[in-house]
C-alpha cells in the first residue's frame, strides 16, 4: 500500500491511497457494506458515485456465510462484485455492541452469534485471518472499543490491551503483494477522551509501525464537540505520512470538521440507515421525507444533483414510498444520500486542492444553517 | 386504443395495442406496481426488460397517496417515472381481499381502509373517476371477482351485479383522446366455473361494447386444471379483434398454457413478490434459492441469461442475500424472476410469428421438466 500525500491546507490533507485493486482518494467516505452488500444499493451504483472503496464487517461475515466460505467462492471482491478497494473492520466493535455473553479476556473475544446462538472465539490472530481469508485490501487490528463514558483507569487498561493485540496482529498479518501493491495493516488510537493515553496509544502504534492509523472509540456517545478536541490532540500524534481514518463517523458536518483537522478516511451507515428511515442529508441540511409538508410537493429533493435519485424524483413521491414501506423508498434515499456524502467529499477534495478549504467549510455551514427550501 | 392482430397460430395470437403512451406487444405481460412502484425495481429497469406496460392498483393508490394527490401532482405516470402504458384494476378484488368491513350492495363497495380504517365507498363511477385522475391507459369496470368454489346461484348474481356495473362503467367513461390515441376500457367476463354464466357474461359485455376483454374470476384457488377449462370455453366467446386480458395470472406453465388459448395480456405479482422470498422462475423450472444445495455454488441462475441479475452473481450470493433478508436479495431476485418472465414472453411472440408455438410448447414443457442443474 502507498500513499500519497498531494497536498495539505491548513490541517486538511489532499491524498490518494493505492491498493491491490486500485486507488483511493481522500478524504476519501467508504459506504458500510455490513453483509457484502451497501444496504439497499447494486455495487455499480455504489462505484458510480465516486466510492472509490467500501467497507466489509468481520463480525456479520464471518458468521453468515463465514469466511471460509467466501474464500473458497473466490474473496468479497468476487462474492460482491465489487471490483474496487475493501476495507474490513476487526469485527471487535460488533462483537461487543451485537454478540450475545461476549467475554473479553487477554486471548480475545468469546461470543455466541446473535443469530443462532453458536460460540465463537475471535482472537487478533483469527481476526486477521478472518480478514486475509476475505481478501481485503485493508485489515484493522483487533481492539477493545473503550466505551463511553470511561474512567481514566478503565480507559487506560483497555487501551493497553488493545495494543498487545495490535502487537499480536502484527506479528501475524502478510501483506500478499497483489497487483504491484501491498494488502494493508491499519492500527486503531484508543484512550477515550483522555490525550495522555491517546498519546500513549499512538506513540507505541508508531513503534510497531502500521500503514494507516485509525483512531477508534469515538461517536459513542461523547457528542461532536468532545469528539472534535480528542481530534485536535490526536491527529498531530500520527504520522504525517500514513492515511488517517476516523472509525464510525459521521455526519457530513462532522465530515468537514475532521478533514479540517486532518482525517483522511471515514465510515459510516448514516446515509444508508437514514435513507431507509426517511432522512435525507442534502447542502441544505437534513430533511424529513416523511413530514406532511413534502405530501404534495412536486419538486425533488436537489434539482442540481447528477443523481437521479435526487433529481428526478418528486418529494411527494419519496414521501408517499416511505410511508408506504416502499423498497423503493429504501432505494431511492440509501441512493440520494450516498451520493450526496460522495459529492461531499469531492468538494472537499477540490477545495483543499484549491487551498481554500476554510471557505469551503464558511459557505457549507451557512448553507447547512440555511436549511431547507420553504414549503409551497 | 388500437389493436392490431399481426397473426394468428392455431389459437395463439400475435399483436399489438396503441395506447396514448406507446405500443404494448402482445402477448404481453404486466408487472404489478401496486402502490406506483414494482416493488424492489427501479422503473427502467423494469422497462429495460422489455415491459411495455406496467399495472396499477386503484385500491392501493386511492387510500395513498390519492387519486386527487396523483392527479394534481400531473398524473400517475409522471409520478412513478414511467412514461410507458399503464392498465389501472379497478379496485374491487383488493376491496374485497384486504379491506376491513366490506359491504358490497348495488351501489358498490362501502369499506374501511386497512391502513387507517377510514371508511370508503366505491361504486362503478367512482373507480373509473379515479382510474382517469390517475391517468390510465387502460381502466377496468368495476367487477365482483366471485370467490370460489362458487354454487351456480351464487355465481350468476354476482355475475349479473358485474354486469349491471359493467354498463354503469361503460356510461360514465370518457375516452380522453391522447397523442393519436383514445384511453381504453375494458370488460370483465365473471360467471365462475359455468360455461353458461361466462356465455351470458361475454355476449352482454360485447352487447355493451368494450374496448378489450378480461377473464377475471380465475386464480382464486379452483386449480390450473379448471382454470384452463374455463379459458377453453370462454375465449372463443370473446371478439377476435380485441385484446383478451387474463387477470393475475399466473406462473410460467400458466402464461404458456394461457397463450396457447388465445389470450394476449397478463398480469401477477409472482415473479415479484417469490422473488422477494427467494423462489426463481427459470426456463429449467421453480428454484428455491435458500436451500442449502446453494451455499457454496459459484454458479449464477442462468449464465445465458441478459440480466446481470440472473447472469453476474452466483447462487451462493443470493443465498447470502435472502438468507440475511437483505434489500439486495429482493432486489436482484425480482429482477432476475421478471427477466425471466420477459423473455418467456417474447420467446412466445417469436413462436408464434414463426407459426412454431406448439413446439415451443413442447421444448418449454421438456426444459420445465427437467429442473434444475445438478448440484455441484
Amino acid at each position: 500500500m502507498k500513499f500519497t500525500l498531494t497536498t495539505e491546507d491548513n490541517l486538511a490533507r489532499l491524498g490518494s491511497i493505492e491498493t491491490p485493486h486500485g486507488i483511493i482518494r481522500t478524504p476519501a467516505f467508504m459506504p458500510v457494506g455490513t453483509a457484502a452488500t451497501v444496504k439497499a444499493m447494486y455495487a455499480d451504483q455504489v462505484k458510480a458515485l465516486g466510492s472509490d472503496i467500501v467497507l466489509g464487517n468481520t463480525y456479520h461475515l464471518m458468521l453468515r456465510p463465514g469466511a471460509e466460505v467466501v474464500a473458497a467462492l473466490g474473496g468479497l471482491h468476487q462474492f460482491m462484485q465489487w471490483d474496487a478497494p475493501i476495507l474490513t473492520d476487526s469485527g471487535g466493535f460488533q462483537v461487543m455492541s451485537l454478540a450475545k455473553m461476549a467475554k473479553l479476556s487477554e486471548q480475545g473475544v468469546l461470543f455466541q452469534s446473535h443469530i443462532d446462538g453458536r460460540e465463537y472465539m475471535l482472537t487478533p490472530e483469527r481476526s486477521i485471518e478472518i480478514q486475509s481469508l476475505l481478501g481485503a485490501d485493508i485489515s484493522m487490528v483487533l481492539d477493545e472499543c473503550t466505551a463511553f463514558p470511561a474512567s481514566h483507569e478503565v480507559a487506560d487498561k483497555s487501551m493497553q490491551l488493545s495494543l498487545r493485540w495490535a502487537q499480536r496482529s502484527k506479528k501475524v498479518f502478510t501483506p500478499r503483494p497483489m497487483n504491484g501493491s501491498n494488502h494493508a495493516l491499519f492500527g486503531i488510537v484508543q484512550g477515550s477522551v483522555y490525550e495522555d493515553l491517546r498519546r500513549t496509544s499512538a506513540q507505541e502504534l508508531c513503534d510497531i509501525g502500521f500503514d494507516g492509523y485509525a483512531i477508534g472509540g469515538l461517536a459513542v456517545g461523547e457528542g461532536q464537540q468532545a469528539m472534535l478536541e480528542v481530534l485536535d490532540f490526536t491527529t498531530p500524534l500520527l504520522p504525517r505520512k500514513a492515511p488517517r481514518y476516523l472509525m464510525g463517523v459521521g455526519t457530513p458536518d462532522d465530515l468537514v470538521e475532521a478533514v479540517a483537522r486532518g482525517v483522511d478516511m471515514f465510515d459510516c451507515v448514516m446515509p444508508t440507515r437514514a435513507g431507509r428511515h426517511g432522512t435525507l442529508y442534502t447542502w441544505a441540511g437534513k430533511v424529513n421525507i416523511r413530514n406532511a409538508r413534502h405530501a404534495h410537493d412536486p419538486r425533488p429533493i436537489d434539482a442540481n444533483s447528477a443523481c437521479p435519485a435526487s433529481s428526478q424524483y418528486s418529494r411527494a413521491y419519496l414521501h408517499h414510498l416511505i410511508r408506504c414501506g416502499e423498497y423503493l423508498g429504501a432505494m431511492l434515499l440509501s441512493w440520494h444520500n450516498l451520493a450526496f456524502y460522495q459529492e461531499l467529499m469531492a468538494a472537499m477534495r477540490a477545495a483543499i486542492l484549491e487551498n481554500r478549504f476554510d471557505d469551503f467549510v464558511a459557505t457549507f455551514k451557512q448553507r447547512q444553517a440555511q436549511g431547507d427550501i420553504e414549503p409551497l
